[in-house]
């Protein structure tokens, strides 16, 4: 047999991750950019306003800026008349001030005058020739927004590891931010390997079909806040797969690679990983079904992951090893809403020994939520399409029960209809 | 008085929305796009495979391909012995047959070779000199994923509007999809009115503020699946503001002003939009709180939408008003997490006889959601901050209770801690 090789000594998910832990630790990076490209990123620091706000002392109402003492005692059947000296729109300089016995006419928003200390809304009020009738009296600061007492200058206004959302984007924009530092997305590289794969513009020869990892895990790191790079379809050739590994490890923070890890394929992508610097790599292969192909290395600092090639198990196993470490580099904090409870539609029968990943399909019948496990002998695209998260059976049970409730793990979270 | 104006007649959001649809239907428009760049966006037709998958009979585990009829009678202390005759990878055309007697080791997912009808798994072997021995029988089909059995060529593989989720993304990828049909991003213009305004990299002077709407309704336009443009600030300047909106009706498919056009401002933009094309305002001013503000016009087949300059007035009438249109065009349909279920920590009092929304900070407390009505008196940009989403009182409701359970429409999914 040229091919197959001795079986692997495996690890669990726990024991792999504190041993990857000795040689690498995810970091947040950080970087400036501008306000107009920060909707929906994470804030690397808290952010404080350079301004107070409101700038300046504003009415909150359209009406006419008085001073107090002049509407004392006015009432319905019993007004005060002031002079009208004139109007302020909102956003120019005041030209007029409010002398004892005048007013002038406020918009709503717009700077008070000198002199004036309350605006009266205009509602309460009556113009009669040249006067204003106020029909209510008003005390001093009434229906003004003094400048700072919304934000004072100093004041955080977002804090570290927030996101932006439209409301942060727009309160940031309200007191001048130009720039913000953010967390920059790491850039993480995605390769696919296997010798029968070939890209979509291309024609099927014998033996051959079409890559499919590379679109999910892609789509799967993204989904976790980073930018990946698609690098393609490195076929079992020792060579072409250390270069494009190494180089893949000079411009990308993480590398991922798909397939061709299996004990019984060629398996030379961990040998070749393993060859490229210290300390190579740290597990081959998870106590977990399926993990089994699954490689946690470090090449000179730098995470090289090897997942399944069966691609519903490569989107478990990089849910489970993966994607936590791709969210600490994010500071992206993971749904609340990936986790559901769901009840069994069927017994399931889990192999003794290992803990098993095992992917459902999830609806709703009559309030419930029901979570269907995948056939065994479902194809490797029929699983990838109907599967919307996954079930995990500890190590312990052998059996669960029909109608049991069990903690499904969505994929995605709007990835159940 | 030079800018006050006459009170507007108001009609409610559903006689709004009912006027508005006797000129305008949100429809969906369509563009092929590449594969490459189809994650996360909705698919505007089925998609069809145009191959078998699995394009041949293939193996499904690492083992022998036999002929079943060898294995036959075949036990762990009773095996029967074939002749190997050599081996098979995966995405090789394989240079050997199985005869009688005969066997050839296949990989997982390698083709078939001829004369074979099934695989024996290579747990159930043992390799004696260059023989195999069969501890286990195998039927016909056994181990093998036959052509076509996954997906047919013709069937449908991923539905009209159906989100292309790292999943779909896959399976799409594995039947060799190079394009696909999507629903085309809406452009949208967003302009914001108001002398007062001013851009974040201009110094404020005397009575202006830094716009806040152009940034959060740009990002809501963005979170319902559209393409927002931020035209920028226009100043209360007829021809300015005609010639800009008139411009934006040209490249974009909505336009939405915020801003501009209370009774109380200079309240130009509305007789702008009128003035052109025809029909012009529909509607000015909605029968709620907030809402006087709002203008609903359509101009020579396209929709200009005109917000209340208060920025989570603007934010909740959007939500109510403009987003269910912008979704219809996008076939982007809403997270069923918007709306979620809390206690209210204090009574509420409502204006008689119109309906009210009333922003919310929403918090988790001992298990159970709450929400907090913010205070009235809170200015512009605290609300906006802290509002998580906001309440919807009814027009015949004057008094909601303390802990009375009511409905939180969230701004987004993950906007409160």
């Amino acid at each position: 047999m040229d091919f197959m090789k001795k079986p692997l000594t495996v690890k669990t998910l726990e024991e792999a991750k504190s041993e990857f832990s000795k040689y690498w630790e995810p970091s947040v990076k950080k970087e400036m950019i501008s306000i107009d490209d920060a909707a929906g990123r994470v804030l690397a620091e808290s952010v404080e306003s350079k301004i107070d706000l409101p700038p300046f002392d504003r009415s909150v109402y359209d009406g006419f800026a008085v001073k107090a003492e002049d509407t004392f005692g006015a009432e319905e059947d019993d007004p005060e008349e002031l002079v009208l000296k004139g109007a302020i729109h909102a956003g120019e300089k005041p030209k007029v001030r409010v002398d004892e016995g005048t007013c002038v006419e406020i918009a709503t928003g717009a700077l008070l005058p000198e002199g004036a200390n309350a605006v009266v809304m205009v509602e309460d009020t009556t113009e009669i020739d040249e006067n204003i009738q106020i029909r209510r009296a008003v005390s001093p600061g009434e229906n003004i927004s003094k400048k700072g007492t919304e934000i004072q200058e100093g004041e955080i206004i977002a804090e570290e590891k927030q996101k932006i959302t439209p409301q942060i984007h727009g309160a940031l924009s309200a007191v001048g931010i130009q720039e913000v530092k953010v967390v920059k997305k790491p850039h993480i590289a995605v390769i696919s390997t296997g010798e029968e794969l070939i890209e979509p513009n291309q024609e099927l020869g014998p033996g051959q079909i079409y890559d499919v990892n590379g679109k999910t895990i892609c789509d799967a790191v993204n989904l976790c806040g980073c930018e990946a790079s698609y690098l393609g379809i490195v076929k079992d050739d020792i060579s072409k797969i250390k270069k494009l590994i190494k180089n893949a490890l000079t411009s990308y923070e993480v590398v991922i690679t798909s397939g061709g890890s299996s004990a019984g394929s060629k398996d030379i992508v961990p040998e070749v990983i393993d060859s490229l610097g210290k300390p190579g790599v740290i597990v081959h292969g998870l106590a977990q079904k399926p993990g089994k192909p699954t490689v946690v290395s470090v090449i000179d600092g730098k995470p090289v992951f090897g997942l399944p090639g069966y691609p519903v198990s490569a989107l478990m196993v990089f849910d489970q090893l993966v994607a936590p470490y791709l969210r600490e580099m994010t500071a992206v904090s993971e749904s609340d809403k990936k986790d559901v409870q769901a009840k069994l539609s069927r017994k399931i029968l889990s192999a003794r020994g290992r803990r098993e990943l095992s992917p459902v399909k999830v609806f709703e019948k009559e309030g419930e939520l029901v979570a269907q496990p995948l056939l065994k002998g479902s194809g490797a695209i029929t699983s990838l399409v109907k599967a919307d998260g996954y079930i995990e059976i500890s190590l312990g049970r052998e059996i669960l029960e029909k109608n049991e409730l069990v903690k499904v793990r969505l994929f995605g979270e709007d990835s159940f209809d």
